[in-house]
C-alpha cells in the first residue's frame, strides 16, 4: 500500500478537483499493473490499472488489487469503477481509506462484496488521508484544507521593521514554494500584499498541465485593474464592497467578483472557504501577509503551516501572523510538526492542525 | 577516527576546562584498547588507552593510535602524552586537529615524528572541532564558545504580552535542556530574569559529577543576596556598579562579583568574554531573556542558537532577541543551521554563527 500511496503521489498537481488516487494489481508479491487517477474527466486509477493488465495479458484471477481509496459506485464524468473491478474479478481487492463523502461512502465496498471479492479496508488510513486532505475537508467539511506559506527568520520575522523582506528565504526555498502552489487549486493572498509587491502568484519552476485559479481578499475592493496577479489564469477577488463598474471592467481580464459578508472588519472568511468548498476547492495555498494570515490562524481557517525559515535574526520586524493577545499559552491553537526539510541556506517546516487533522480522520472512520 | 570522536562525545560532561578527547589504539582494523580524557588533574585519552593496553598484555608494535587532538607535549597537571606514546612506540598516529594553541601546536606531532612514529594529523577537523568549540575558542580568541538557549513558539515569542512564559516548550525540551547547561563551564542569565523568576539555573535531570559555575550580568547590581540561583555551586555577577558591602556579604553565598567597563549602557560583553576565557570558561550556555540576548547577538558574542521551538503562533509577545533595527536584510549576522532534532510536541534547532566558526577552522588549519 505504500507503494500505491507513492504512486498516487506522483499524480499530486494534477487531478484536481478529484482526488489524487493509484491502483497497483499484484500476484504472490509480484507487481502486476499498476495505475493512477488522470486529469479531472480522464480514466481513475482503477482503470488505468486494469487497462495496463489487459495490455500487457496479466490474468486478474487469483490477484489482489490495492487501491488508495474506496472504488467510485457512481457515474461521473467516467463510469464507477466497481463495475472496472467487479467485470475484472480479482481475489482480493486491499483499501487504504474509504470514500470521504458520508452519502456514498461503504457502497463500493459493499458491491464489491455483494460480487464475492474480498475486501480488506482502513489500511494506512492517515497516510492516505495525507495524500488528499483537500478532498477529504471538501467532502466532509464542506471547506478546502488551507495551509499558509510563510518565510520567515528564526525568529518569526517576515519582514524588517522597513518593510524589507525580499528576501529573506534563498532560491531553494523560494523555488520549492512552487511545488505547493502546483498542487493546491487556488492561491490566495490579501490585497495589502498586491498593493505593495504586484505579485504574479502563478506556478514557475515547476512543470505542470493544470494552473491552480487566484484569489485575493480584498474587503474594500481596491485592486487595480492593471495588477499583475491578473494576467494568466482566472482569478477570484473575495469583497464586501459593491462595484458593478469595476466588476463588468475586471470580468475582461478573467476575474470573478465574490460579495460576501463582513465579519470582524473584513471578508467573513468562513463564508469564502464554504465557497470555495462549493465551487470544487479542495487545497488553498495562501501567501499573505500578517494581517491576512492571522485573521485565517484566528478564525481557525488555517489548517497548515508551511514555514520556510532562514537561519537569522532581525529582531525588530514584521511577525507571521496578526493575532488576538492572549491571556494564557492554554489558549493557543495547537499545532504539531509534521516534517522538517534542508533548503540550504534555509529550512521549510511543516506543521498542522491537530484538531482539525483529527476531525477529517474521525469523519473517515465514522464513514466505513 | 569517527568512532574516537563518538568515545570523546561520552566525556562531554567531565573535562572541563580540558578538552574532551579519546584515544583509540588499532591494529588490523581490530579495536585493542581505547581511552577517554578523565575530569581535569586526571588521566589524559592517551594515557587512559594506554594503560589499558598494558593491563590486557596488547603488544604495541605495528599499532595505530587514533587520536581526537593532538597529543600534549607540556606539562600540565599530568606529564606529556607525547612521552608515554614514544615510550610504547606505535607504528603511526592518526590525530583529528592539532592543539589549537599556537603557542604548541605542531610540538607534538614534531617529537612523534622526531622519534621515528608516522604521523597523520588533520583527519575530520571540522568533526573534533565540534567535539571542542569551547577549548579551540577560548585557545585561539581567547575567549569562550558561547551559545543562546531560547524556547520560542515557531513565530518566534518567547512570552506572551502579559509575560506568561512558562511553559511554552514542554517536558522533553526542557530535560533537553539540561544536558547542554551540564556540558557548560558557566550557565549565564540576565538579573533580569533572576529578579522576575527567581531561577536556580543547575543542572538537573542529568547524572553529572561537574556542576557549571552560574552568572549574572547585572549592570547595576540589583541581584537580592536571597536569590535561588546563589544555591550550590559558585556564582559570578557581572557588573558596572560598585557596591563592596553588598559584595563582602554575598561572599559568604560563594559568589564572586566582578566588576567590569559598561559599554552601550551595560556590562562591557567583550570584556566579560575576555575575563570568562581568563578564567578557563571554554562554553557558555545562555538562558536570558531578550534583552541580554538581543545584547550578545548585537555585539557578536553569541556563537550558536539552540532553539527550542513549540508548534503554536502566539503573535503579539516578546520576541527571542532585541536588536537594533536592520535597514537592509543583508545587514543580519549570517547563521547556519546544524541539525534540528524532534523532541515531541517540540523541535531543536541549532544554528551557529558562519563566520565564528570559520575563523575557529582557520586557526587551527594555520596552528598546523
Amino acid at each position: 500500500m505504500r507503494q500505491a500511496l507513492k504512486l498516487a503521489e506522483s499524480v499530486l498537481y494534477i487531478t484536481a478537483p478529484n482526488p489524487r488516487v493509484a491502483c497497483l494489481i499484484v500476484r504472490d508479491d509480484q507487481l502486476l499493473a499498476s495505475g493512477a487517477t488522470q486529469k479531472a474527466g480522464g480514466p481513475h486509477a482503477e482503470v488505468m490499472a486494469l487497462r495496463q493488465a489487459a495490455e500487457q495479458g496479466v490474468a486478474m484471477a487469483g490477484t489482489t488489487v490495492y487501491v488508495t481509496l474506496e472504488p467510485c459506485s457512481h457515474h461521473g464524468r467516467t463510469p464507477p469503477c466497481v463495475d472496472a473491478l467487479i467485470a475484472a474479478s480479482p481475489a482480493r481487492v486491499v483499501i487504504a481509506m474509504g470514500d470521504p463523502n458520508p452519502l456514498v461512502g461503504g457502497q463500493g465496498v459493499a458491491r464489491l462484496r455483494a460480487a464475492g471479492i474480498a475486501v480488506t479496508t482502513d489500511i494506512c488510513t492517515e497516510e492516505a488521508l495525507a495524500v488528499n486532505p483537500g478532498f477529504v475537508a471538501r467532502m466532509t467539511r464542506k471547506t478546502p484544507w488551507t495551509w499558509l506559506k510563510l518565510a520567515a527568520s528564526l525568529d518569526g520575522r517576515i519582514a524588517l521593521a522597513n518593510g524589507e523582506s525580499q528576501w529573506i528565504t534563498g532560491p531553494a526555498a523560494r523555488a520549492d514554494g512552487h511545488h505547493w502552489r502546483a498542487r493546491s487549486c487556488v492561491v490566495l493572498t490579501g490585497v495589502g500584499t498586491v498593493l505593495a509587491d504586484d505579485p504574479q502568484m502563478n506556478v514557475r519552476h515547476v512543470k505542470t498541465t493544470r494552473a491552480p485559479i487566484k484569489a485575493i481578499v480584498d474587503t474594500r475592493f481596491q485592486v487595480a485593474g492593471q495588477a499583475r496577479i491578473f494576467d494568466g489564469t482566472p482569478t477570484w477577488v473575495f469583497t464586501c464592497a459593491s462595484n458593478p463598474e469595476k466588476t463588468a471592467r475586471l470580468a475582461d481580464r478573467n476575474v470573478q467578483v465574490i460579495e460576501l459578508p463582513a465579519a470582524d472588519g473584513g471578508v467573513d472568511l468562513h463564508a469564502m472557504m464554504r465557497w470555495m468548498g462549493e465551487h470544487d476547492v479542495n487545497e488553498v495555498h495562501v501567501e499573505a501577509g500578517a494581517r491576512l494570515s492571522g485573521a485565517l490562524v484566528q478564525t481557525q481557517c488555517a489548517d497548515e503551516l508551511l514555514v520556510y525559515m532562514a537561519p537569522m535574526l532581525l529582531g525588530e520586524g514584521m511577525g507571521m501572523a496578526t493575532l488576538k493577545p492572549l491571556q494564557q499559552l492554554t489558549q493557543a491553537q495547537r499545532f504539531e510538526f509534521m516534517e522538517t526539510v534542508s533548503l540550504a541556506p534555509d529550512m521549510r517546516i511543516r506543521a498542522r492542525h491537530i484538531d482539525h487533522w483529527k476531525t477529517l480522520l474521525q469523519a473517515l472512520q465514522r464513514s466505513n
